[in-house]
């Protein structure tokens, strides 16, 4: 789909250039679609699965910090972890405004999420950094995916969340270097890509099992803009598609 | 000094009301005092203390989130991690600014805040809820106490970080609670409290007694704002003070 060239760029601004951005249709505010009771609910699940997915990606970017070598790559990956407490705090600062309790709303996902870290968690600073990357970026791609199936003011809130993305930049020149400087660490990163992405898909699909409201909006329901399973399919395929791109701009065959 | 409504209001906006609060004249702007390079030093010195203090406080403040019993309390003290950063960045930016390099300039100050940090992990949520609320509280008064010994500019940047300071409060109403339902609890934090301030004026002593430039700052060199050590002990017993009220406030004898 993507020539070389535009691979690279989209590596270098940390976002997947996807299906998904093509001009969609206005499905409504929310006043008005939550009028739906299975949308109203499929958005709380889904802005709740959000909320504890940056508060925990800051506890662990602000763990993984430990690692660095050196103040400034401390500083740059404690950096991101103060970036994604804001976006917790404007989806947590969303759900109370929309009625719902955050704290019940993100519950759901919190055993996903810290399976997922614990399964992942950096043995060094590089494993670190390659983790910190890719997250941002799938994040992101997550993100944009998402937008088009929301109605105007939930999509407004998450494409400004997704607005502030691109913090693991930084990550990007560290790990070629370390990569050209010692060309057996690309082996062993690039094993840690797979794991991580592999990582990523086992709990998205955990979740999407249980959440029926929030696979409800995935997959499209009857009130919902449609989305079939197939797409679903397809847009997880993006993602990974996206990420096998990024893998290859960091130097590292996944 | 204060009255006890007084000492009560003082903990509870989380600042002490010293001598430093009082009107005292400009020493003349960055430009002016920076050709002075003892000053120059002296500040440098200064802001590489407060932004790796700043740094390691986020660090610290995000590891103690762990113990939080749940994702609201988890949330608060992350956000209060997350403004520390914030206090960092502002910091380490004034230091290139004046064409000092952050990172040689917080070096000398990794240790000893390390070591306070070392000495004084909270072995509970609620001890590093009160670990939380007295840092918060003793940095606010020493960037006080400080402001007035420097220029403009300086002093401007010092104080705009300060007033950011106050996100300890929502500590006050968790500790009393917990000392109500359980009063022994109090007795145990009481030590810890007594503890954190030790451990915080042997750090800060030992830092005075290292950096020269520093100490010329507060003690008051030829070309530095008079101050002499007598001063310097009345500082550090106006904060001692300040934290015993607020100890008393939070239902601790110190």
């Amino acid at each position: 789909m993507d020539t070389h060239g535009e691979a690279a760029q989209t590596a270098a601004d940390g976002r997947a250039g996807t299906a998904a951005e093509a001009v969609h249709e206005s499905i409504g505010d929310w006043a008005a679609c939550s009028a739906d009771p299975h949308y109203r609910a499929a958005v709380v699940d889904l802005l709740g699965a959000l909320a504890y997915g940056e508060l925990s990606a800051f506890e662990r970017l602000a763990e993984d910090a430990k690692l660095a070598p050196n103040l400034a790559d401390k500083a740059a990956l404690a950096e991101m972890a103060a970036a994604e407490f804001h976006h917790y705090r404007l989806l947590h600062d969303r759900l109370a405004a929309i009625g719902a309790d955050p704290d019940e709303s993100m519950q759901p996902f919190v055993e996903p999420l810290d399976s997922f870290h614990r399964m992942t968690a950096p043995a060094d600073w590089l494993e670190g950094l390659v983790k910190a990357f890719v997250g941002d970026a799938i994040a992101s791609d997550f993100y944009r995916e998402v937008a088009v199936r929301l109605d105007d003011d939930t999509r407004d809130l998450v494409l400004s969340v997704m607005a502030d993305t691109g913090h693991g930049q930084f990550a990007v020149a560290k790990v070629r270097t370390a990569i050209e400087q010692e060309p057996r660490v690309g082996g062993r990163l690039a094993l840690w890509g797979r794991r991580l992405m592999g990582e990523a898909l086992s709990q998205a699909q955990r979740v999407v099992a249980e959440r029926d409201a929030l696979s409800n909006l995935l997959i499209g329901g009857a009130e919902v803009r449609g989305f079939d399973l197939v797409e679903v399919g397809k847009m997880f395929n993006r993602i990974t598609e996206a990420h096998t791109r990024r893998m290859a701009a960091l130097g590292l065959a996944s």
